[in-house]
């Protein structure tokens, strides 16, 4: 009887090119060794490799070396905010989660390996993953929920000594912020010239507003569904309490359109859209990131007829706010550092060294470099690694 | 500044060749699917990915088709029972979990990642890997100590839908069957004719015991180092409880020297030696499965001398033993047949598809093929995945 695998079973799904591409997956493991005889495999295996074995018992530190955990990442999530899908769970998360661990490898030489998990509870979720960690370099977070993906972070790297990173809130933020540096010089100004609006107060939103006020921005208000954050609102989480006790100097209520008048900078991490006359309304030299996916909260071709800057998450057009310009490069170098954390001060790093590759060919439509540009992984890692080592969080 | 990564900086180590080919580790994880332009990134990332997360949201059965989980193998372990070393942590053990890895590709095509857990409780490993369940098509549980291997393996079974082997268990009693039954068949009996003694009731010995019982073995006996391992013996753990009640129909109590009197096979999975003297009082035409690595229990050129079928685990000697003649035809198997299990059923199934490519060819010196036979995964993953649909568990 012969029957095919379920792997190989085609069904008229696959007329459609994203599902004929995954079938059968996107990944494989493979040997970086020569085991195709019995030679090899006696080092390989047994009995050989119980000398390395025994190697690393005695002198933990030689893990490092001698596996290729230092060169392995785990990607892990729960499922619980899957790009723009919502919580679809672990299963149906796997493509987007393979898809990163391609993006790792080819674009900074990174190995990982998918991590879906079928729990949600913040104690488990820490628990599990602090459990797998002696097999893995790092831990890439992805598409978990806020607020809980806040505090996962958190506590996993206060009781990790490999490096714990988020990219959902810092991918997006280092890229951001290298963007907007690149903006204000464009346009005659500095960071602390600026007064920006965040749309949007999950993961990336909060990240972003952190990390642009370490970056010394003027002054930032961030927007949830219903209007402005500021300190007294009633019925705050406790993220959002602490967001508008570093954020929101000017003590901005209301509507985001009302603080959207007379600001600098407007940050869409949301998906709610901002009509045409509100943007009207914002200052001179205006700078408008608009990521949402697939519809930017405001249309490129709109923003432009009032702002002098304009990006997107979108390829099609110019100044891709791309979270692949961060990862590779913030892991690789962390990974070649043999960091024990990644640091506010290793992001503000890759996010200078991103911004300065733009160097004199900076312009409207180029902020940013493009996520193929080669020189962006070598930058990014060297920049971080260095500033492992000034941090003192480095082993290599 | 320049600086040599831990994977890089070579030491006087490397002079062992063992450690300069586990340098940077055995591994690495690669894309299956072209991404190196903006139309493949956009089917194997944003937004193609997208539909396919989607898809398996709505009909979860698809994850097998579209992911890579239905090739891919967890190879999990708390480096409790790492080789002949013991206890030596989860980090120490990486270097045996990498070579499982590799031997599962090489040999059965099947995709795996090590995952060793710094936890040893039975209630946290089961709730660990039942939680990262999702992400995998199957669970190799490795070198994890007696016995709580058995209750690790019995639970995780009940609660998932995928396959879970204890390789220590059931990778070494399929090749041990599938030997007895040469050599039996060698010698002009069936494994009904045969009384067997077995040094050793820790994972392989109660495996192999289980094992040969049901595949009929006349009568077998279990020793551990207090000696025979009777009904009614003072102080038996519930494990080697079970065992005196399904075993030793015969009642033998005292030495293993004293049981193998009359004995038709000896099977030492323990390391304890046995002198020549003892091995001359076997029954004539005896069978000797000395599995002690890199000492047998009984040394080949003495077992020779009073038997008429000699094995051992060591690849210098004749009729080697070895679990990788099993596991990655028994893993290709079940994920060929979306198996949900692997039952009694399929481990018979494969040990008699193993036996069966000795054939005519059947000597003293030849009752188990090659580990470099490439008959092998083919036959045991086709007997594996026909056994998988006749017991009702395969879902392709």
């Amino acid at each position: 009887m012969t029957t095919q695998s379920p792997r190989e079973r085609h069904t008229e799904r696959d007329s459609d090119p994203a599902f004929a591409l995954h079938r059968g997956g996107k990944l494989e493991v493979r040997s970086t060794v020569d085991v195709s005889d019995h030679a090899g495999l006696s080092l390989a295996y047994t009995p050989g490799v119980a000398r390395v074995c025994s190697g690393i018992a005695e002198s933990p530190e030689l893990v490092d070396a001698y596996t290729w955990r230092s060169n392995l990442v785990a990607v892990v999530t729960d499922g619980s905010a899957v790009l723009g899908l919502g919580d679809i769970g672990p299963e149906a998360s796997l493509p987007v989660m393979e898809g990163k661990s391609l993006l790792f490898k080819q674009f900074g030489g990174v190995d990982s390996v998918p991590i879906a998990l079928n729990c949600t509870d913040v104690d488990d979720l820490v628990e599990t993953v602090a459990r797998m960690a002696p097999s893995f370099g790092g831990i890439n977070l992805e598409d978990i929920s806020a607020p809980r993906c806040f505090e996962i972070e958190r506590r996993l790297r206060e009781r990790l000594d490999i490096p714990v990173f988020h990219d959902d809130q810092h991918g997006t933020a280092i890229v951001t912020v290298a963007a907007l540096r690149n903006a204000a010089r464009l346009t005659g100004r500095t960071l602390g010239d600026l007064r920006a609006v965040v749309s949007g107060a999950g993961a990336a939103g909060v990240a972003v507003t952190k990390m642009l006020l370490d970056g010394g921005i003027g002054d930032i208000a961030v927007a949830d569904s219903k209007g402005m954050i500021y300190a007294g609102r009633d019925g705050l989480t406790p993220v959002k309490e602490e967001l508008a006790a570093i954020s929101n100097r000017a003590g901005l209520e209301g509507s985001i359109e009302n603080a959207l008048s007379g600001a600098d900078v407007f940050i869409g991490l949301s998906a709610g859209e901002v009509p045409e006359e509100v943007v009207a309304t914002m200052a001179p030299q205006a700078i408008i990131c608009a990521m949402a996916n697939p519809n930017p909260e405001v249309h490129p071709d709109v923003a432009r007829k009032y702002a002098s800057v304009v990006a997107t998450g979108r390829s099609d057009f110019p100044n891709q706010i791309n979270n692949v310009l961060a990862f590779p490069g913030v892991f690789r170098g962390a990974l070649d550092a043999g960091a024990s954390d990644i640091t506010e001060g290793m992001k503000l790093a890759a996010a200078d060294a991103l911004a300065d590759l733009v160097g004199d060919d900076l312009a409207a439509d180029y902020i940013i470099p493009s996520t193929f540009d080669a020189r962006v992984v070598p930058a990014v890692s060297a920049a971080v690694a260095e500033q492992a080592r000034k941090d003192g969080v480095a082993r290599a």
